[in-house]
């Protein structure tokens, strides 16, 4: 039975796991489970999954949630991974499980934090709070300043890796969910951490092209949500005239 | 040259290392790092751990940090560790794995978040927000219940294990730090959850006599914050009757 990946494009790490098994040649059905819908609350998803978060996989018997513990699993049991994805050493998988572990507490908090109260809360309905929104800005700024001057220190890729590790697709389709901010705010929070850029544009090369076809779909959603916050952001100064 | 951890007994994670390198006869030196005197940020901690956290550990050449990559480091480094701890076998690793994963962005951040939020914060002079504390408390909440209605679902110990892993180690030391709250915010949220309490005393019972012993500085601040906020919590009612 082929191995079945669940997810949404629009999510960084569904999209992290299709690259993966794309560039792995990895054979796989991939189901779209649409968060915008809340598809992830039925009743078939949450046998597969009963946090109801995306993305999920299953391989036979094996049903599987959490990005990380997925793209580790893939590297183990599928042969033909090549072995910088996650290595077998015990001291190189360590520092990879190292920038994975710190990925959950900061970059993925601030990044996916700051996307939610800043764009998707106002475009949704739902509330988001100044405080809140400070404090994700922050944690966001601390964690690129970390990317750049620690993980990315030492070589082109994380913990001074020379080939990429399934880290650096994690965290590099964490940074690309950026991109659905307006450019002014992309501009501003990432611009100063070129080397973030640069390990950024490093890890499309190394998967193309596999990276940019993942993200067309982004992209796509890009141009709608900025028009749809510029439409937002014109409504809100008609009204503070008014 | 033997191992190093470097951590706090007020700090969850660095109880788990303590405990799981006592429990498996792991010869090691402790050094505390003080984070009530932010000895995390001193210029010679910043070599071992460049983010200024806790813990970490230094093992020859290799420095380390992360409790969660610190476990699978020392349960694959030692061969002395039982196996049950992280199993080698693809399946049973990847269900640990994927409880860890889930532990970073629910349990910790919402058993951690409170903690912060409710006790360290006010008694230290940092500003606290209702909108930060009902989030957390949320988080918090609803960690409990997965714990209780998924992870102890199939048996004793977490995602169905009969025998306790690195897992069941780090969450119960994260539940134990529940422990500074008031008696009355320590039932209020802990006692619905029956099997999550079974499950502390099992992994308790299974790390004895150290669990409790490694734990011994928490009940002696348990002491000191509640009588702190007791006195905190009367001069802002006299206060507020003035």
């Amino acid at each position: 039975m082929v191995l079945k990946v669940y997810g949404d494009r629009l999510s960084q790490p569904s999209r992290a796991i299709i690259i993966f098994c794309k560039i792995n040649g990895i054979e796989f059905e991939e189901i779209e489970i649409n968060i915008f819908k809340n598809q992830q609350y039925s009743p078939e998803y949450k046998e597969i999954n009963p946090m109801n978060q995306i993305p999920a996989i299953v391989d036979g018997e094996l049903k599987l949630f959490e990005s990380h513990t997925i793209l580790m699993y893939l590297s183990c049991a599928f042969p033909q991974v090549a072995s910088h994805w996650y290595p077998s050493d015990v001291y190189k998988r360590a520092k990879i499980h190292s920038v994975l572990d710190w990925h959950h507490s900061f970059l993925r908090r601030g990044a996916a934090g700051f996307i939610f109260n800043t764009l998707l809360a106002p475009l949704n309905g739902f509330r988001s709070y100044p405080q809140v929104i400070i404090q994700v800005e922050e944690i966001l700024l601390r964690s690129l300043s970390k990317l750049e001057h620690i993980w990315l220190k030492d070589g082109p890729f994380l913990a001074g890796n020379s080939q990429p590790s399934i880290a650096d697709l994690l965290l590099a389709c964490e940074i690309m969910q950026l991109e659905l901010l307006s450019e002014k705010d992309y501009d501003r929070i990432l611009s100063p951490y070129v080397k973030v850029i640069q390990w950024v544009e490093d890890t499309k090369s190394a998967t193309a092209p596999h990276f940019d076809e993942v993200h067309e779909l982004l992209f796509e959603s890009q141009k709608r949500f900025r028009e749809q916050m510029a439409t937002k952001s014109r409504k809100t100064q008609v009204k503070s005239k008014m």
